[in-house]
């Protein structure tokens, strides 16, 4: 059967937009491999009444589970305990040995902060050890504990801290808690497959999608993603070849536009395609990308197998001393050209010793942009030995999207000049 | 009087976490410049009766006005406007002449795809034309057009497209509307102030602000971002009094901690003074933050008038060959080390002709860790002519946090430098 979930995201900080909530993303995809099909995130402000109205509304919209992030701070405002104990008809007390193992927490920490008095802490101590009765706690991983709530007529509630470092090791604990562990019994597997495009237009897939017969069992989405379209389907397993059926004619008539069938993104092909055996090394001479192209490809943990090293060259003087890009070149034919682009390439290959350079040139905007050079046109350039892949890029959006679809550009280049 | 919105944000890939909702915080902000209260922010799939059921929440919910994000697209899956002409009870028709102005927008970008055909694109065109009775349209900024639609018993509902950059624009006009309009003409002025502090933990805040009296009138959020932690305060206009009260009360007893009264970020304070008069320019050397410094201080338009440029130096050989470290430096007290901070800072400053210079060494993990030298330990440096700032820094967290933090870190010591 299916178990659908609701997650109410509690937080003044993430409603008014000031931080970003990281843990429905997380929480959906953890949701998603359970095979529980998420309904409703919502996020309110650190007030009681509209995080009651949130829980009421998932409840009245027959969620089978609720979790909420946010909100068990030592702080007054962090209220989520409380507000859950009164959906569940629990009333709240103090946990005394909890309250002892996170004075033990809280007293290793206070070396860090300049500015903190005892009585600070034991206070806030005590508000965190207030949880509702019959509640099973989740053992904190920063100071705040977790909950797993139980109530009559109400579907039980995991409680979770907002700190993401807190609470993802928190709820590998919360799915072997007995509420959720007989809610998942229930629940039928769903397969998810994912398909990665790039060059076609989320209509043109559209029209494919309309065309196609037995897509009855197959839930799929299509999304836009940092310039790639992907193609999400989910599916119970008895459909699996509905799904190869599908994925076929997917082949058939857009195979070339297609770079990714088994879920893997762009990022885990360069770098596994770097990787090898043997290993390919790599560095990077970039300008209007400020560190960003570097920066993506030293996200990966073991990037400094293959990564080098990079030049963020943004002054005519760093490209030339650093990449060595004659000046006479950038004198004719200016810092953002095809043949600085190609420059940078080869430059950032030899200066680190490295089997394969990139050099990026552009503009990024707001200002800098003339009729011939708009805002947005960006030079882009792979170059492994004799081989080189050029583009010269016209980029739509604001600066940040335009430094952040270069460098998506730059892995797809990679992955045609490597593979 | 008080206005209260609730936004819903369509679509399975968000819900989904596949990709990160950036509209919800976008319109935050703008609601909140203009008075407007923001109470429940709804992420929903593409399913017509969930997207229904959140719609039905916030009306009874009493929420004077209603945004939806998404589900505009050309394809069957983006049922937005369909849902919300059920909502206020409309029926739905197509705009011809809307169709034809869709049409000539889709002609245009038809040269941008490899792999399109008319036939789809006239069937999205339609599609994305069909409009409910009554509804005020908002031109298209990509190819999808915007509503505002009103119905009897139920508040007026502004549909926006999901792509950030076809939604900014949009909101503009939107908010010009009659129905908008009228609405925002009952709101009182609200004001909002942001503190940022470093050093001290949150629930020594807390102890302060419950030893405070005259708070009552001021709603007050602490939350802790990238290591900092933010006090934003939101107030009506005759509270003022109260406000700076409060400000000069926590300036009294956490003022070496605070480092923004203004809302202004670490960020925009280095950038002003790195942009002088005069002028001081920079140049980054760093290791295991692989570019993220780099991209950091180039976020900022206009950021190429004081960065000269960086270098990414993961590797030894690039240590020394880019930023002038010795080797026998590095074989002595190894590469992550205060010593070999230093010399990256001013290896930096030298290598650019830059009046500032960063270094940066450390193990951002998950490999790498010593006893001695664990995962989390990162040296950094500032050096400006014969000052010098070092610090060597134990970061929490995974290897994104620690690179993150590492910048964070990084900005304080330049504004410390600096000021």
């Amino acid at each position: 059967m299916s178990v659908r979930a609701g997650i109410v995201v509690t937080g003044t900080e993430v409603l008014s937009g000031i931080i970003r909530d990281a843990n429905g993303p997380w929480l959906a995809e953890r949701l998603r491999g359970l095979g529980v099909s998420l309904a409703h995130v919502m996020v309110v402000g650190d007030r009681p009444d509209d995080v009651r109205a949130s829980l009421d509304f998932l409840a009245g919209a027959r969620m089978d589970l609720i979790i909420t992030t946010g909100g068990l701070g030592p702080t007054a405002d962090d209220l989520t305990a409380d507000v859950v104990a009164g959906f569940a008809g629990r009333s709240m007390a103090v946990d005394p040995a909890l309250e002892e193992r996170i004075w033990q927490i809280v007293s290793r920490m206070r070396g860090r902060w300049r500015d903190a008095s005892e009585e600070g802490m034991r206070a806030g101590t005590r508000k965190q050890a207030l949880v509702p009765g019959g509640a099973v706690v989740l053992e904190p991983v920063g100071t705040a504990p977790g909950l797993v709530v139980s109530g009559d007529g109400v579907p039980p509630v995991v409680v979770l801290p907002g700190p993401p470092g807190e609470l993802q090791p928190m709820w590998a604990d919360a799915v072997e808690t007995p509420p959720v562990r007989s809610l998942l019994a229930r629940v039928d597997a769903l397969e998810q497959r994912i398909v990665r495009m790039i060059g076609i237009p989320e209509s043109e897939l559209a029209r494919t999608l309309r065309g196609l017969d037995g897509l009855e069992r197959l839930e799929i989405t299509t999304c836009l993603r940092r310039g790639e379209l992907e193609v999400a389907t989910v599916f119970p397993a008895s459909a699996a070849a509905d799904y190869d059926a599908f994925e076929a004619a997917l082949l058939e008539r857009h195979g070339t536009t297609v770079f990714s069938r088994d879920g893997s993104t762009i990022d885990e092909i360069v770098a596994a395609l770097l990787l090898g055996p043997p290993v390919r090394t790599i560095a990077v001479a970039e300008s209007c990308t400020g560190g960003l192209m570097a920066g993506r490809l030293t996200d990966r943990a073991g990037s400094s197998a293959y990564v080098l090293g990079g030049a963020v060259v943004y002054s005519n003087e760093a490209k030339t001393d650093l990449a060595g890009v004659p000046p006479e070149l950038i004198a004719r034919v200016g810092a953002v050209s095809p043949e600085v682009a190609l420059a940078l390439a080869d430059g950032a290959a030899e200066r680190f010793s490295a089997a394969v350079g990139v050099g990026i040139t552009g503009i990024a905007g707001p200002g800098g942009g003339t009729p011939e050079k708009p805002v947005g046109m960006v030079c882009v350039c792979v170059a492994a030995g004799e081989s080189r892949l050029e583009r010269t890029l016209q980029l739509p959006g604001d600066r940040a999207m335009i430094r952040d679809r270069t460098t998506t550009a730059v892995m797809h280049l990679l992955r045609r000049l490597l593979s």
